[in-house]
């Protein structure tokens, strides 16, 4: 079966992409539904800065329009043991079921509100209609600003807040993964090729992945549960 | 008559401080109420970074806990005369009373949704209570993200998307100028001890304002409807 031929101008968006597998999948999503994608991603003082260059390789992989990586001084706030060199990451619970009862230390305060401010900015001056984002709220630490009612209302704020909004041609803001589990997400990732080698989710960022912090364990657990060999390398065997 | 004596420890806010008549007007507000301030700047590429050097001075007047200056990537992101040097600072039109009718070309995309998410990050990590903000809709530019609806908008996104929202002790954001027009300003800013000499409102940032620009135009406006001299030096005198 052929793929459907596109017809007039691609659809600019752009997608908020950390290197990780969410929000890879969302970017190569994005490709696969043939839009041109203004990948953004942010130097924001986190222990896994690393993520970094798996987002170069995985925006480069995709093919995007534009990879902009802006540099955010969030150590300089500070709060956060992603962010603040002195606060330990901690090892997700023993029972992985446990994740997200309670909001860790390596929440990022305000962290999503500030990328997709960034991002709406980004994509007002690009002309985008897009602002895709890979939040999920499932399988998650229990960030506050992955839930689906965050985002509605960060919308409601892009659309009385912008130049776009005022003129009728508001920013939609998009996250494909909002209601999935991680084994769901691997799946989609599966299914709309996204280079899972050269992707990176461990906080800890060491040479490779820890296995043991709350983002390893989810993306570990999500790999085994859809039965797809995790092709990242990891300190411990999982 | 005596001041009132404060009880218990003063409460900790976060203020937006660009250095301009309006939001050194809510810093010195906070401070006659007796609040702790945490002072907010940013360097974002402005051209008229000057303004940051009169944040610095108003802060220190006004005696805050602590003045955090930011740096943003706004440069990188472009679309607006503020932050791209290609593009002029236009004059303001000929008739006043036409400022606000269209955006223009000074608008920086999403600024404020930044600003403001910034500002939740540093007050959500100091335990503070509210972020005040100077913005103002009546007489304003017409930029969309100083109008009351769209900072409505933005306090919901902020209880939802944060801990302290999670945890019931949500920030609030308070815009006590959103609704005055500037001469109400300028003797709002009388009232409550605002260092008027150490402020700069002007978008060309030379060595005197210009006069011409729309801020200082509807600065200029203001005090000559408040019948308060402006004590800031002007190129072309007023």
């Amino acid at each position: 079966m052929r793929e459907p031929v596109a017809q007039g101008p691609k659809e600019a968006v752009v997608v908020l992409l950390s290197g990780g597998l969410d929000s890879s999948t969302v970017a190569a999503r994005a490709r696969h539904e043939r839009k041109a994608v203004h990948a953004l991603s942010f130097d924001y003082e986190q222990r896994h800065r690393r993520e970094l260059e798996a987002a170069r390789q995985v925006a480069s992989a995709l093919g995007v329009v534009e990879h902009m990586v802006l540099p955010l001084p969030f150590g300089q706030i500070g709060g956060s043991s992603l962010t603040d060199a002195r606060l330990a990451v901690p090892d997700a619970p023993p029972d992985p079921s446990r994740i997200g009862d309670v909001v860790p230390s390596t929440y990022v305060p305000a962290r999503n509100t500030v990328f997709l401010a960034f991002a709406l900015a980004y994509a007002e001056t690009r002309g985008c209609s897009e602002v895709h984002i890979g939040a999920n709220a499932l399988d998650s630490s229990g960030y506050p600003d992955c839930r689906p009612e965050f985002l509605q209302a960060f919308q409601e704020a892009a659309r009385l807040g912008t130049k776009a909004g005022l003129e009728g041609r508001g920013i939609r803001i998009v996250a494909p993964l909002v209601r999935m589990g991680k084994a769901d997400i691997v799946r989609e990732a599966a299914r709309v090729g996204t280079p899972l080698h050269l992707t990176w989710s461990c906080y800890r960022g060491g040479d490779a992945a820890c296995g043991r912090c709350e983002s390893c364990v989810l993306r570990l657990r999500g790999f085994a549960e859809a039965g797809v060999p995790d092709p990242v390398a990891y300190e411990v065997p999982a």
